[in-house]
């Protein structure tokens, strides 16, 4: 019996793909505090403060920001089932997977879905999405900041002024940007924007953070039917993180302990600083990977999430390979591409805890030999140099 | 700053609640290996041991069996949008608050509720459920094992046969039961059956272990229409717990790991034993708590779940001042009641690691001083002695 269920030891990875990131001792060590009850008298000031650090990481004023319980996609459902009823409309702009199942969500709501597809690999044109809801009754004009699944960062500003011409809720998966990318949620009006505590917050997964404005929350209470989740009704999740403190379910309250000590962390960095070190992090990783001839697969450096970086694959070079020999030879963890971009590209993830220089030197370092391995002609040193440069470089 | 924001510092807690229950410093130390990636070719056997792990505590074969990436009311709501169509009839019946939540959600799914209102202080009359759903057509019969709000155990014997006279699928709660009270998914036929990491299983929160017979996953597959829930399809996510290992969402890596560690220490304990265990803990907390003058809420001892302990709080008693008092002065956390309930009981948790001898010992001798403290009169020592006697009598 013990020979079947040994207990869990797991060699340490370093974790360079789109999520899990890197996480601090600190916020470990603050998840194993003993679990206490959800209305506990010296748990509930640990409540407001998350509230206060959430709102701080989203930079908002939003009463309404919490952390869900439970992953990345439960707050894009959550945003998606509290805004809409059967028949409302939602035009979702997809350029990749993640904004693709927003489509499926929508479709599992009853709504009725204007799908906007934009190119994989480019930033979309704003005027398309606007010919495309040009006239239209929009409820929820939906979009992902940072397309995990392609590299692609959406810039949200032009989105604002398209939803507020056809009078729709905006709503942002900042999934993998959120702490590390510019997000603005007050100052760029954003009706509805969710995360997850794994990537740029450098959290272990388990939490879905997640902001909605007042506007957003007038819709959800002058709702006709009820929300069709009881356990992702965000009203009804108000009343225990808000002043009611009333029971809906408990959390994951360790998890809460983490996330906690994980927003204290990127409070005493400052978000500034953060979102200059994952953007130093990715212009040195540009510079290195381009260095050892390889190409991004965005090819515009505008549209580049900082966060999550995507690589061609070089022809006659063998995916698999490449990312189990990085695994095997040197412990790190990066992502191929998922759907039609499966075998065409890497994912390589720079949030959070790995968005770090010696994350980029190793991870160019490693790159470099596994190549070499299987014959790649590259120039031997040349990527951890160019990514040297790019580091000494004041961060902006 | 830094002084809003204090890092998370708790008193040590006895949980004596409804949940959470205390947890082996084993958990804790299992969650916190570092993260990996949730497709970590290390990490995929810990899936495999889990859902095996689980079958062990469900008493199952049934393949699809694996913890939701959510808390035990995700796993309430997986269970009836995963059966429930619009337009499909469920009968639940009620005998408590979680029971009633069960009747929101099968409105939120477009449900035609059949609502069997039964005492909340006493096992229901399987007389009164029969003659309810007698001659109508009923795709889901359910029910709450263990009732949390009202310490009842209702027996499932009884309902796998009226399911059967009406060919319905049998669903069943068994958030506060699962490991502390006989349960026989296999054996009983149950259909669906879910639970919560927190409570019996002496793990923290964030995680609601669920299964599900062959014959119910046939109903979900040839669903007319897709589950209203992407974050909770259990087929979809039963692609990444099964042989395809298909990512559907990240789910919370750590807990995984800690709930992993718990389910080994149960089988190190053995099911039998735990059951035992919790049942010679509630036995000596009756003797003691009535020695003590203080009377069950549930009356017939056959109809009291061993796990969720209420007792009437006595005429002249000021309820929340005790629970403040034996919080205060003993660290110890019980809860008050819930809904109608609400200032007439107290809930006594004896689930997982807090079903020991000194939990019951500390519990009686701490709840005589506070009773005391109050002028409430009582005989010294009586609680502690009759417990005492209880649990010197061989486990059964």
């Amino acid at each position: 019996m013990a020979d079947n269920f040994p207990p869990v030891n797991l060699p340490k990875r370093l974790l360079m793909g789109p999520g899990p990131s890197e996480v601090d001792p600190r916020v470990y060590r603050a998840m194993i505090q003993p679990v206490v009850s959800l209305l506990d008298p010296a748990f509930v000031p640990i409540l407001d403060q998350l509230h206060e650090l959430l709102r701080y990481a989203f930079r908002t004023q939003n009463a309404i920001t919490f952390p869900i319980s439970g992953t990345g996609s439960a707050g894009m459902e959550a945003a998606l089932v509290n805004l809409l009823e059967p028949g409302d409309t939602a035009a979702v702009i997809v350029g990749g997977v993640f904004a693709a199942r927003m489509c499926e969500i929508v479709e599992r709501c009853g709504g009725k879905l204007i799908r906007i597809d934009v190119p994989w690999k480019a930033a979309p044109d704003p005027d398309q999405i606007r010919k495309a809801v040009g006239g239209k009754k929009v409820k929820v004009l939906a979009a992902v900041h940072s397309e995990t699944s392609t590299g692609v960062c959406q810039p949200l500003e032009p989105l604002r002024a398209i939803a507020q011409e056809c009078d729709a809720l905006l709503v942002v998966d900042a999934v993998s940007s959120l702490g590390g990318l510019p997000l603005e949620t007050d100052l760029w009006k954003l009706d509805v924007c969710y995360s997850g505590s794994q990537k740029c917050l450098a959290c272990p997964p388990g939490l879905a953070p997640i902001t909605v404005s007042e506007r957003a929350a007038q819709v959800i209470s002058q709702r006709r039917r009820p929300v069709q989740s009881w356990y992702l009704d965000l009203g009804m999740i108000q009343q225990y993180w808000g002043k009611e403190r009333r029971y809906h379910h408990t959390p994951p309250v360790n998890m809460l302990f983490g996330f906690h000590e994980a927003l204290r962390l990127l409070r005493e960095e400052g978000i500034e600083a953060a979102w200059a070190r994952h953007k130093q992090s990715h212009m040195a990783l540009v510079q290195g990977v381009e260095a050892l001839g390889l190409k991004m697969f965005v090819e515009d450096p505008a549209a580049r999430a900082w966060t999550v970086n995507t690589i061609r694959i070089p022809a006659g070079v063998d995916d698999a390979r490449i990312r189990t020999s990085l695994l095997n030879r040197f412990g790190i963890d990066i992502a191929g591409g998922l759907d039609k971009l499966k075998g065409q590209i890497w994912r390589i993830g720079l949030m959070g805890l790995t968005a770090t220089p010696s994350s980029v030197l190793l991870m160019l370092s490693a790159l470099e030999s596994v190549l070499a391995d299987q014959g790649f002609s590259l120039d031997r040193g040349a990527g951890v140099a160019a990514a040297e440069k790019a580091l000494q470089a004041p961060a902006q």
